[in-house]
């Protein structure tokens, strides 16, 4: 092919369905990357170095800070945690697509960085739809999940600087669109100038 | 639904393979309306008004243009050609999605008055490619053909004004590419604005 993946950028509020919608095109699309995130917290049981994070010292992960190693960093939680530049633009020069999972502040630097990237956010089909799946994953207090509902509102403003939002009604239809996103993206005029260029060419 | 359609203007070089790309929209897209375009020319053996086209008198069309009543028009050899608004506006607010297939004249005329419009050029996969088509179709004379690989030239580069290109390969890819164009078109953000607006609401 020689032509240069597609970076598409994931991100949208707790409960609308991120994890299972890019769990299902990584099955659906063998050669799709999922972006592994560089982190400074403990690993929690089961957690895989290299699989699930790329587990860090402080000292390395502030090295690679100062060494723009990082397309985005942000601590949360007195934990730091980045996209390692290295593996995502290694892996869209070998012409496979890669999906970042990450926050609307860590989107917005990289699209800054590498505006050819793809913001889509996942939004749920209502705020009561949203309420309900929170209220039903029963792992969070219902204190945690007012706060992620108020959250949202501030979270949906910043959607507008995304390129796509993808409801997820139906987790099928929100798949099907994504795929849908990435080969309309490619057909994006200013992505096909090699195209132009040679067919524009007078003479054979 | 409540929902307006997408408007979609396609264009591309003569043996490109537009009409049977649109043909084939139609048949696998039910809800898909294709424009009906309106002209001064006499109709041909078999060709049957109100479905070929709009067979009308110079008059009445001077009448539609004047009255702002088409949403282009050119005239081509003498005879001329546009395309009613009311029908395709009519048909956008039903929540048909709609497809004109018109020339690239045509679509910036149209882009001009309906930014929403999305639009599609459909490309040869090299110009020996066309080269090889046009004359497979043996239509067309030695020097027809040569004319229209020149103009093609010139029209490539009117198409970096284009939204999308679509290369036409393979018509199974063409199709694929454009209905992924239509789905992700319809998650574009600024179609969204409704959903944005619900989701930033605070409170229940």
């Amino acid at each position: 092919m020689g032509k240069k993946g597609l970076l598409l950028i994931i991100s949208g509020p707790s409960g609308a369905g991120k994890g299972t919608i890019v769990k299902a095109l990584q099955r659906e699309i063998p050669t799709l990357i999922v972006s592994i995130s560089a982190t400074t917290r403990q690993a929690r049981g089961g957690e895989v170095d290299g699989v699930d994070y790329f587990f860090l010292e402080r000292d390395i992960f502030n090295k690679m800070i100062d060494e723009g190693q990082l397309l985005e960093w942000a601590q949360v939680y007195g934990n730091y945690y980045g996209t390692p530049r290295h593996f995502v633009l290694e892996a869209l020069e070998r012409g496979n697509d890669v999906i970042l999972e990450i926050d609307i502040q860590g989107a917005l630097q990289v699209k800054k960085k590498l505006p050819e990237a793809v913001l889509i956010f996942i939004a749920p089909p209502s705020r009561t739809e949203l309420q309900q799946r929170l209220f039903g994953r029963k792992s969070d207090s219902r204190e945690e999940i007012e706060k992620r509902l108020q959250c949202m509102a501030g979270e949906m403003k910043l959607a507008a600087g995304y390129d796509y939002i993808v409801v997820n009604d139906s987790i099928r239809r929100a798949i099907d669109n994504i795929r849908a996103i990435i080969l309309a993206e490619k057909c994006r005029t200013w992505r096909l100038q090699p195209i132009i260029d040679h067919l524009s060419q007078l003479g054979g």
